[in-house]
Protein backbone atom coordinates (compact mmCIF):
# COMPACT_ATOMS: atom_id res chain seq x y z
CA UNK A 1 0.00 0.00 0.00
CA UNK A 2 1.44 2.86 -0.89
CA UNK A 3 0.51 6.65 0.34
CA UNK A 4 0.21 8.83 -2.46
CA UNK A 5 -0.82 12.44 -0.57
CA UNK A 6 -1.57 12.61 2.91
CA UNK A 7 -3.54 15.71 4.13
CA UNK A 8 -4.93 16.75 8.03
CA UNK A 9 -8.17 18.31 7.17
CA UNK A 10 -9.60 21.05 9.70
CA UNK A 11 -11.76 18.59 11.88
CA UNK A 12 -8.64 16.64 12.65
CA UNK A 13 -9.47 13.79 10.58
CA UNK A 14 -6.40 12.34 8.24
CA UNK A 15 -7.13 12.19 4.52
CA UNK A 16 -5.06 9.38 2.65
CA UNK A 17 -4.73 9.02 -0.82
CA UNK A 18 -3.76 5.46 -1.42
CA UNK A 19 -2.88 3.09 -4.27
CA UNK A 20 -2.61 -0.42 -3.81
CA UNK A 21 -1.33 -2.51 -6.84
CA UNK A 22 -4.38 -0.77 -9.45
CA UNK A 23 -6.31 -0.06 -7.45
CA UNK A 24 -6.51 3.60 -6.10
CA UNK A 25 -8.44 4.35 -2.89
CA UNK A 26 -8.98 6.93 -0.34
CA UNK A 27 -8.77 6.64 4.03
CA UNK A 28 -9.90 8.85 6.41
CA UNK A 29 -9.17 8.15 9.42
CA UNK A 30 -10.30 9.89 13.16
CA UNK A 31 -8.14 12.22 14.95
CA UNK A 32 -6.50 10.16 18.27
CA UNK A 33 -3.67 9.37 20.22
CA UNK A 34 -0.99 7.29 19.15
CA UNK A 35 -1.95 5.18 22.26
CA UNK A 36 -6.08 4.32 21.57
CA UNK A 37 -7.22 1.70 20.34
CA UNK A 38 -7.48 0.70 16.41
CA UNK A 39 -11.00 2.37 14.76
CA UNK A 40 -13.29 -0.01 13.29
CA UNK A 41 -12.94 0.58 9.79
CA UNK A 42 -16.02 0.88 7.58
CA UNK A 43 -16.03 0.04 3.74
CA UNK A 44 -17.95 2.82 1.74
CA UNK A 45 -18.34 1.70 -1.68
CA UNK A 46 -20.50 3.72 -4.43
CA UNK A 47 -21.10 1.86 -8.18
CA UNK A 48 -19.45 4.40 -9.73
CA UNK A 49 -16.18 4.14 -8.08
CA UNK A 50 -14.27 6.52 -6.02
CA UNK A 51 -16.86 9.28 -4.33
CA UNK A 52 -13.48 11.78 -4.95
CA UNK A 53 -15.45 14.28 -7.25
CA UNK A 54 -18.39 13.96 -5.32
CA UNK A 55 -18.73 16.58 -2.06
CA UNK A 56 -21.76 14.65 -0.68
CA UNK A 57 -19.78 11.25 -0.44
CA UNK A 58 -16.61 12.84 0.80
CA UNK A 59 -18.75 14.77 3.46
CA UNK A 60 -20.29 11.57 4.08
CA UNK A 61 -17.13 9.89 4.59
CA UNK A 62 -15.24 12.36 6.87
CA UNK A 63 -18.68 13.08 9.43
CA UNK A 64 -18.25 9.17 9.46
CA UNK A 65 -14.67 9.52 10.53
CA UNK A 66 -15.31 12.33 12.96
CA UNK A 67 -17.82 9.90 14.62
CA UNK A 68 -14.47 7.64 15.91
CA UNK A 69 -14.25 5.14 12.21
CA UNK A 70 -11.65 4.59 10.02
CA UNK A 71 -13.51 4.75 6.25
CA UNK A 72 -11.69 3.93 3.03
CA UNK A 73 -13.37 3.64 -0.45
CA UNK A 74 -11.45 2.55 -3.87
CA UNK A 75 -12.08 2.44 -7.60
CA UNK A 76 -12.35 -0.93 -7.68
CA UNK A 77 -11.80 -2.54 -10.91
CA UNK A 78 -14.44 -1.67 -13.74
CA UNK A 79 -15.44 0.92 -11.36
CA UNK A 80 -14.80 4.43 -11.84
CA UNK A 81 -11.44 5.62 -13.56
CA UNK A 82 -10.47 2.19 -13.93
CA UNK A 83 -9.57 0.83 -17.36
CA UNK A 84 -12.41 -0.82 -18.93
CA UNK A 85 -12.89 -2.35 -22.09
CA UNK A 86 -14.79 -0.84 -25.26
CA UNK A 87 -17.57 -3.33 -24.83
CA UNK A 88 -17.26 -2.58 -21.33
CA UNK A 89 -17.83 1.06 -22.18
CA UNK A 90 -20.68 -0.13 -24.91
CA UNK A 91 -22.81 -1.55 -22.12
CA UNK A 92 -22.46 1.28 -19.53
CA UNK A 93 -23.55 4.11 -22.66
CA UNK A 94 -26.51 1.33 -23.68
CA UNK A 95 -27.44 1.52 -19.90
CA UNK A 96 -27.45 5.27 -19.08
CA UNK A 97 -29.61 5.93 -22.82
CA UNK A 98 -31.99 2.98 -21.82
CA UNK A 99 -32.30 4.65 -17.73
CA UNK A 100 -32.73 8.23 -19.51
CA UNK A 101 -35.25 6.90 -21.88
CA UNK A 102 -37.15 5.57 -19.46
CA UNK A 103 -37.05 2.04 -21.22
CA UNK A 104 -36.97 -1.31 -19.80
CA UNK A 105 -33.44 -1.33 -18.40
CA UNK A 106 -33.36 -4.70 -16.51
CA UNK A 107 -31.15 -7.04 -18.89
CA UNK A 108 -28.68 -4.36 -19.88
CA UNK A 109 -28.41 -3.76 -16.02
CA UNK A 110 -27.42 -7.54 -15.84
CA UNK A 111 -24.96 -7.53 -18.37
CA UNK A 112 -23.11 -4.28 -16.70
CA UNK A 113 -23.87 -5.03 -12.91
CA UNK A 114 -23.68 -8.49 -12.96
CA UNK A 115 -19.99 -8.88 -14.28
CA UNK A 116 -18.83 -5.78 -12.03
CA UNK A 117 -19.69 -7.07 -9.08
CA UNK A 118 -17.86 -9.89 -9.72
CA UNK A 119 -14.92 -8.05 -10.37
CA UNK A 120 -14.94 -5.48 -7.95
CA UNK A 121 -15.37 -8.26 -4.70
CA UNK A 122 -12.06 -9.06 -4.99
CA UNK A 123 -10.54 -5.49 -4.99
CA UNK A 124 -12.54 -4.95 -1.87
CA UNK A 125 -11.02 -7.91 -0.11
CA UNK A 126 -7.66 -7.13 -1.29
CA UNK A 127 -8.17 -3.49 0.65
CA UNK A 128 -9.69 -5.00 3.35
CA UNK A 129 -6.61 -6.89 4.05
CA UNK A 130 -3.58 -4.34 3.45
CA UNK A 131 -6.22 -1.92 5.92
CA UNK A 132 -6.44 -4.29 8.40
CA UNK A 133 -2.78 -4.31 8.95
CA UNK A 134 -2.35 -0.82 9.16
CA UNK A 135 -2.02 -0.16 13.41
CA UNK A 136 -4.67 2.43 13.41
CA UNK A 137 -7.36 0.29 11.52
CA UNK A 138 -9.06 -2.68 13.22
CA UNK A 139 -12.06 -4.75 12.90
CA UNK A 140 -14.77 -5.55 12.79
CA UNK A 141 -15.64 -4.15 9.61
CA UNK A 142 -18.54 -1.88 8.60
CA UNK A 143 -19.68 -2.08 4.94
CA UNK A 144 -22.00 0.89 3.82
CA UNK A 145 -23.61 1.90 0.02
CA UNK A 146 -23.51 -0.20 -3.19
CA UNK A 147 -26.13 -2.73 -2.20
CA UNK A 148 -25.17 -5.07 -4.91
CA UNK A 149 -21.11 -5.25 -4.15
CA UNK A 150 -22.37 -5.01 -0.30
CA UNK A 151 -24.23 -8.44 -0.58
CA UNK A 152 -21.61 -10.30 -2.07
CA UNK A 153 -19.08 -9.45 0.20
CA UNK A 154 -21.80 -9.62 3.78
CA UNK A 155 -21.86 -13.63 2.33
CA UNK A 156 -18.24 -14.47 1.49
CA UNK A 157 -16.16 -12.36 3.63
CA UNK A 158 -16.69 -12.97 7.30
CA UNK A 159 -15.02 -10.01 8.66
CA UNK A 160 -17.86 -8.40 8.07
CA UNK A 161 -19.95 -7.83 10.78
CA UNK A 162 -22.85 -5.18 9.95
CA UNK A 163 -23.72 -3.33 6.39
CA UNK A 164 -25.55 -0.76 5.70
CA UNK A 165 -27.21 -0.70 2.19
CA UNK A 166 -28.58 2.32 -0.39
CA UNK A 167 -31.19 1.97 -2.53
CA UNK A 168 -31.71 -1.24 -3.96
CA UNK A 169 -34.00 -0.97 -6.43
CA UNK A 170 -31.51 -2.61 -9.06
CA UNK A 171 -29.86 -5.44 -7.66
CA UNK A 172 -28.29 -8.18 -9.91
CA UNK A 173 -29.85 -11.58 -10.29
CA UNK A 174 -27.08 -13.43 -8.35
CA UNK A 175 -27.06 -10.59 -5.06
CA UNK A 176 -30.68 -10.76 -5.25
CA UNK A 177 -30.66 -14.70 -4.55
CA UNK A 178 -27.51 -14.10 -2.32
CA UNK A 179 -29.82 -11.63 -0.14
CA UNK A 180 -30.91 -14.77 1.69
CA UNK A 181 -27.76 -15.48 2.72
CA UNK A 182 -26.97 -12.61 4.68
CA UNK A 183 -27.11 -12.87 8.19
CA UNK A 184 -24.93 -9.97 9.39
CA UNK A 185 -27.24 -6.76 10.95
CA UNK A 186 -28.45 -4.38 8.33
CA UNK A 187 -29.41 -1.16 7.81
CA UNK A 188 -31.87 -0.78 4.57
CA UNK A 189 -31.49 3.32 3.82
CA UNK A 190 -34.69 3.67 1.08
CA UNK A 191 -35.44 6.95 -0.47
CA UNK A 192 -39.24 6.36 -1.23
CA UNK A 193 -39.17 8.46 -4.00
CA UNK A 194 -35.63 7.27 -5.79
CA UNK A 195 -36.17 8.04 -9.76
CA UNK A 196 -33.71 5.11 -10.25
CA UNK A 197 -34.85 2.39 -7.99
CA UNK A 198 -38.15 1.43 -8.35
CA UNK A 199 -39.67 1.11 -4.72
CA UNK A 200 -41.29 -1.93 -4.47
CA UNK A 201 -37.99 -3.94 -6.09
CA UNK A 202 -36.40 -2.18 -2.54
CA UNK A 203 -38.76 -3.42 -0.22
CA UNK A 204 -39.32 -6.90 -1.63
CA UNK A 205 -35.44 -6.95 -1.23
CA UNK A 206 -35.65 -5.71 2.49
CA UNK A 207 -37.95 -8.60 3.06
CA UNK A 208 -35.26 -11.17 1.45
CA UNK A 209 -32.29 -10.31 3.28
CA UNK A 210 -31.68 -13.59 5.82
CA UNK A 211 -30.64 -11.65 9.01
CA UNK A 212 -32.98 -11.49 11.74
CA UNK A 213 -31.99 -7.68 12.76
CA UNK A 214 -32.92 -5.58 9.77
CA UNK A 215 -33.93 -2.06 9.81
CA UNK A 216 -35.18 0.19 6.86
CA UNK A 217 -35.23 3.52 6.87
CA UNK A 218 -37.20 5.52 4.13
CA UNK A 219 -37.53 8.96 3.47
CA UNK A 220 -39.32 11.10 1.58
CA UNK A 221 -37.49 12.50 -1.70
CA UNK A 222 -35.40 11.40 -4.70
CA UNK A 223 -31.84 9.55 -4.96
CA UNK A 224 -29.86 12.53 -3.38
CA UNK A 225 -32.35 13.41 -0.93
CA UNK A 226 -31.29 11.69 2.06
CA UNK A 227 -31.91 13.55 4.80
CA UNK A 228 -28.73 14.72 6.88
CA UNK A 229 -30.11 12.91 10.51
CA UNK A 230 -29.29 9.28 8.59
CA UNK A 231 -25.80 10.06 8.98
CA UNK A 232 -26.37 10.22 12.43
CA UNK A 233 -28.39 7.39 12.73
CA UNK A 234 -26.42 5.15 10.61
CA UNK A 235 -23.66 6.11 13.05
CA UNK A 236 -25.43 4.71 16.21
CA UNK A 237 -26.33 1.43 13.79
CA UNK A 238 -22.42 0.95 14.03
CA UNK A 239 -21.65 2.35 17.27
CA UNK A 240 -24.11 -0.66 18.34
CA UNK A 241 -22.61 -3.55 15.90
CA UNK A 242 -19.29 -2.31 15.68
CA UNK A 243 -18.12 -0.47 19.03
CA UNK A 244 -17.48 2.37 18.61
CA UNK A 245 -13.34 3.24 19.20
CA UNK A 246 -13.44 5.37 22.68
CA UNK A 247 -11.19 8.17 21.81
CA UNK A 248 -12.41 9.95 18.72
CA UNK A 249 -12.48 12.85 17.56
CA UNK A 250 -15.62 15.32 18.42
CA UNK B 1 -56.62 18.95 37.29
CA UNK B 2 -56.66 16.50 40.27
CA UNK B 3 -53.30 14.47 41.32
CA UNK B 4 -54.28 11.43 42.88
CA UNK B 5 -50.89 10.10 43.40
CA UNK B 6 -47.50 10.73 42.89
CA UNK B 7 -44.23 9.13 43.40
CA UNK B 8 -41.03 10.34 42.44
CA UNK B 9 -39.39 7.44 40.66
CA UNK B 10 -35.74 5.87 41.20
CA UNK B 11 -34.40 7.46 37.32
CA UNK B 12 -36.17 10.92 39.01
CA UNK B 13 -39.05 11.03 37.41
CA UNK B 14 -41.89 12.24 38.92
CA UNK B 15 -44.95 10.30 38.41
CA UNK B 16 -48.66 11.93 38.83
CA UNK B 17 -51.74 10.03 38.06
CA UNK B 18 -54.09 12.51 37.85
CA UNK B 19 -58.27 12.42 36.87
CA UNK B 20 -59.32 15.52 35.00
CA UNK B 21 -63.25 15.38 35.32
CA UNK B 22 -64.00 11.60 34.04
CA UNK B 23 -60.73 11.66 32.37
CA UNK B 24 -58.16 9.30 34.22
CA UNK B 25 -54.09 9.87 33.38
CA UNK B 26 -50.88 9.82 34.08
CA UNK B 27 -48.12 12.46 33.35
CA UNK B 28 -44.30 11.50 33.91
CA UNK B 29 -41.96 14.75 34.12
CA UNK B 30 -38.34 14.60 34.41
CA UNK B 31 -35.97 15.60 37.42
CA UNK B 32 -35.25 19.06 36.97
CA UNK B 33 -34.18 22.43 38.62
CA UNK B 34 -37.21 24.64 39.86
CA UNK B 35 -35.47 27.27 37.41
CA UNK B 36 -35.10 25.37 34.20
CA UNK B 37 -37.72 25.98 31.03
CA UNK B 38 -40.75 23.62 30.52
CA UNK B 39 -40.55 20.14 29.23
CA UNK B 40 -41.73 19.72 25.91
CA UNK B 41 -45.16 17.57 25.92
CA UNK B 42 -45.52 14.42 24.64
CA UNK B 43 -48.83 13.01 24.26
CA UNK B 44 -48.30 9.10 24.54
CA UNK B 45 -51.56 6.96 23.11
CA UNK B 46 -52.65 4.00 22.90
CA UNK B 47 -56.17 2.79 21.36
CA UNK B 48 -56.30 0.38 24.72
CA UNK B 49 -56.67 3.38 26.66
CA UNK B 50 -53.79 3.29 29.66
CA UNK B 51 -50.60 1.74 29.45
CA UNK B 52 -50.59 1.45 33.32
CA UNK B 53 -51.18 -2.44 33.03
CA UNK B 54 -48.63 -2.82 30.62
CA UNK B 55 -44.64 -2.55 31.34
CA UNK B 56 -43.10 -2.37 28.09
CA UNK B 57 -45.15 0.52 27.79
CA UNK B 58 -44.97 2.28 30.29
CA UNK B 59 -40.98 1.93 30.62
CA UNK B 60 -41.66 3.34 27.38
CA UNK B 61 -42.84 6.79 28.74
CA UNK B 62 -40.17 6.52 31.92
CA UNK B 63 -37.49 6.35 29.63
CA UNK B 64 -38.68 9.20 27.59
CA UNK B 65 -38.92 11.58 30.70
CA UNK B 66 -35.73 10.67 31.15
CA UNK B 67 -34.91 12.50 28.05
CA UNK B 68 -36.37 15.45 29.14
CA UNK B 69 -39.68 15.28 28.42
CA UNK B 70 -42.98 15.63 30.14
CA UNK B 71 -45.11 12.37 28.48
CA UNK B 72 -48.71 12.47 29.21
CA UNK B 73 -51.59 9.12 28.74
CA UNK B 74 -54.81 9.23 29.40
CA UNK B 75 -58.15 7.17 29.56
CA UNK B 76 -59.90 8.60 26.52
CA UNK B 77 -63.62 8.59 26.50
CA UNK B 78 -64.47 5.14 25.17
CA UNK B 79 -60.92 3.93 26.18
CA UNK B 80 -59.37 1.72 28.52
CA UNK B 81 -61.38 1.46 31.42
CA UNK B 82 -64.04 4.29 30.75
CA UNK B 83 -67.32 3.29 30.69
CA UNK B 84 -68.74 1.68 27.66
CA UNK B 85 -72.46 1.15 26.34
CA UNK B 86 -73.54 -2.47 26.10
CA UNK B 87 -73.74 -2.08 21.88
CA UNK B 88 -70.23 -1.00 22.37
CA UNK B 89 -68.85 -3.81 24.51
CA UNK B 90 -70.74 -6.32 22.00
CA UNK B 91 -69.02 -4.24 19.34
CA UNK B 92 -65.63 -4.34 20.36
CA UNK B 93 -66.23 -8.55 21.14
CA UNK B 94 -67.30 -8.92 17.80
CA UNK B 95 -64.17 -7.23 16.40
CA UNK B 96 -62.33 -9.64 18.78
CA UNK B 97 -63.60 -12.70 18.02
CA UNK B 98 -63.41 -11.36 13.96
CA UNK B 99 -59.84 -10.84 14.34
CA UNK B 100 -59.11 -14.18 16.33
CA UNK B 101 -60.93 -16.39 14.33
CA UNK B 102 -58.78 -14.27 10.85
CA UNK B 103 -61.92 -13.47 9.22
CA UNK B 104 -62.35 -10.27 7.59
CA UNK B 105 -62.98 -7.57 9.96
CA UNK B 106 -62.59 -4.36 8.14
CA UNK B 107 -66.60 -3.15 8.98
CA UNK B 108 -66.47 -4.20 12.30
CA UNK B 109 -63.17 -2.42 12.67
CA UNK B 110 -64.49 0.54 11.20
CA UNK B 111 -67.95 0.37 13.15
CA UNK B 112 -65.83 -0.14 16.47
CA UNK B 113 -63.13 1.91 15.52
CA UNK B 114 -63.96 5.34 13.45
CA UNK B 115 -66.94 6.64 16.96
CA UNK B 116 -63.84 5.56 18.90
CA UNK B 117 -61.49 8.58 17.69
CA UNK B 118 -64.25 10.92 17.62
CA UNK B 119 -64.85 10.28 21.09
CA UNK B 120 -61.54 10.05 22.03
CA UNK B 121 -59.57 13.02 20.30
CA UNK B 122 -62.15 16.09 22.54
CA UNK B 123 -60.89 14.36 25.71
CA UNK B 124 -56.84 14.60 24.27
CA UNK B 125 -57.55 18.20 23.47
CA UNK B 126 -58.91 18.82 27.23
CA UNK B 127 -56.02 17.40 28.50
CA UNK B 128 -53.73 18.85 26.57
CA UNK B 129 -54.87 22.46 28.07
CA UNK B 130 -54.79 21.23 31.21
CA UNK B 131 -51.33 19.91 31.36
CA UNK B 132 -49.76 23.33 28.90
CA UNK B 133 -50.90 25.18 32.03
CA UNK B 134 -49.06 23.30 34.54
CA UNK B 135 -45.45 25.80 35.13
CA UNK B 136 -43.22 22.83 34.33
CA UNK B 137 -44.52 21.78 30.72
CA UNK B 138 -44.46 23.27 27.91
CA UNK B 139 -44.77 22.87 24.05
CA UNK B 140 -44.20 22.67 21.60
CA UNK B 141 -46.09 18.94 21.59
CA UNK B 142 -45.74 15.88 20.25
CA UNK B 143 -47.60 12.97 19.74
CA UNK B 144 -46.53 9.21 20.23
CA UNK B 145 -48.44 6.05 19.43
CA UNK B 146 -52.15 5.29 18.32
CA UNK B 147 -51.76 6.19 14.38
CA UNK B 148 -55.99 6.80 13.87
CA UNK B 149 -56.40 8.81 17.03
CA UNK B 150 -52.83 10.73 15.95
CA UNK B 151 -54.13 11.55 12.56
CA UNK B 152 -57.17 13.51 13.48
CA UNK B 153 -55.21 15.00 16.83
CA UNK B 154 -52.48 16.29 14.14
CA UNK B 155 -54.93 17.80 11.77
CA UNK B 156 -57.50 19.46 14.06
CA UNK B 157 -54.94 20.72 16.66
CA UNK B 158 -52.29 23.06 15.78
CA UNK B 159 -50.23 22.54 19.16
CA UNK B 160 -49.01 19.51 17.68
CA UNK B 161 -45.64 20.16 16.07
CA UNK B 162 -44.21 16.78 15.67
CA UNK B 163 -46.21 12.79 15.01
CA UNK B 164 -44.60 9.42 16.07
CA UNK B 165 -46.87 6.83 14.77
CA UNK B 166 -46.96 3.30 15.28
CA UNK B 167 -48.27 0.37 13.11
CA UNK B 168 -51.11 2.32 10.97
CA UNK B 169 -52.20 -1.02 9.08
CA UNK B 170 -56.15 -0.88 10.29
CA UNK B 171 -57.14 2.90 10.34
CA UNK B 172 -60.50 4.22 9.89
CA UNK B 173 -61.86 5.61 6.66
CA UNK B 174 -62.02 9.16 8.15
CA UNK B 175 -58.71 9.01 9.04
CA UNK B 176 -57.25 7.56 6.06
CA UNK B 177 -58.47 10.30 4.45
CA UNK B 178 -57.46 13.04 6.67
CA UNK B 179 -53.70 11.53 6.50
CA UNK B 180 -53.57 13.48 3.31
CA UNK B 181 -53.61 16.96 5.47
CA UNK B 182 -51.33 16.03 7.92
CA UNK B 183 -48.41 18.50 7.33
CA UNK B 184 -46.06 18.03 11.20
CA UNK B 185 -42.80 15.43 10.62
CA UNK B 186 -43.53 12.42 11.26
CA UNK B 187 -41.81 9.09 12.02
CA UNK B 188 -43.74 6.00 11.09
CA UNK B 189 -42.43 2.99 13.19
CA UNK B 190 -43.59 -0.17 11.65
CA UNK B 191 -43.50 -3.51 12.71
CA UNK B 192 -42.40 -5.87 9.40
CA UNK B 193 -44.21 -8.79 10.48
CA UNK B 194 -47.04 -7.23 12.94
CA UNK B 195 -49.88 -9.94 12.74
CA UNK B 196 -52.65 -7.23 13.75
CA UNK B 197 -51.37 -5.30 11.39
CA UNK B 198 -51.04 -5.26 7.63
CA UNK B 199 -47.78 -4.37 5.88
CA UNK B 200 -49.21 -2.97 2.91
CA UNK B 201 -51.51 -1.04 4.10
CA UNK B 202 -49.18 0.45 6.25
CA UNK B 203 -47.19 1.29 3.40
CA UNK B 204 -49.65 2.91 1.52
CA UNK B 205 -50.31 4.84 5.06
CA UNK B 206 -46.96 6.24 4.80
CA UNK B 207 -47.29 7.23 1.05
CA UNK B 208 -50.68 8.89 1.81
CA UNK B 209 -49.34 11.49 4.37
CA UNK B 210 -49.27 14.99 3.22
CA UNK B 211 -46.35 16.70 4.88
CA UNK B 212 -42.38 16.37 3.02
CA UNK B 213 -41.12 15.10 5.82
CA UNK B 214 -41.55 11.82 6.90
CA UNK B 215 -39.47 8.62 7.86
CA UNK B 216 -40.76 5.50 7.97
CA UNK B 217 -38.80 2.73 10.27
CA UNK B 218 -39.24 -0.68 9.88
CA UNK B 219 -38.34 -3.93 11.99
CA UNK B 220 -38.42 -7.39 11.52
CA UNK B 221 -40.91 -9.03 13.88
CA UNK B 222 -43.94 -9.03 15.49
CA UNK B 223 -46.55 -6.28 16.99
CA UNK B 224 -44.50 -6.04 20.26
CA UNK B 225 -41.10 -6.77 18.92
CA UNK B 226 -39.88 -3.17 18.42
CA UNK B 227 -36.05 -3.26 19.25
CA UNK B 228 -35.10 -1.01 21.90
CA UNK B 229 -32.91 1.39 20.23
CA UNK B 230 -36.22 2.91 18.56
CA UNK B 231 -36.84 4.32 21.28
CA UNK B 232 -33.87 6.44 21.29
CA UNK B 233 -34.19 7.09 17.27
CA UNK B 234 -37.41 8.62 18.59
CA UNK B 235 -36.40 10.78 21.12
CA UNK B 236 -33.56 11.84 18.29
CA UNK B 237 -36.64 12.68 16.25
CA UNK B 238 -38.37 14.87 18.96
CA UNK B 239 -35.17 16.38 19.76
CA UNK B 240 -35.27 17.85 16.08
CA UNK B 241 -38.58 18.97 16.06
CA UNK B 242 -39.66 20.00 19.77
CA UNK B 243 -35.82 20.94 21.00
CA UNK B 244 -35.13 19.03 24.29
CA UNK B 245 -35.16 20.83 27.20
CA UNK B 246 -31.80 21.67 27.80
CA UNK B 247 -31.80 20.53 31.61
CA UNK B 248 -33.10 17.05 31.57
CA UNK B 249 -32.51 14.55 33.32
CA UNK B 250 -29.51 11.83 32.87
Amino acid sequence: MRVTSEQRLEDGVLEREFTLGEIPGVLWTPARAASAAPAPLILMAHNNGLPKRDPRLVARARRTAVYGYAVATIDAAGCGDRARSAAEEQARADLRRAVQAGEPADEIFESVVGPLVEKAAPDWRTTLDALLALPEVGGPVGYSGWTALGIRLAVTEPRIAAACFFAGGYVPRAQREEARQVTVPLLLLLQWDDEGNPRQRALDLFDAFGTREKTLHANLGGHTGTPPFELDDKARFYDRHLGRAATSAA
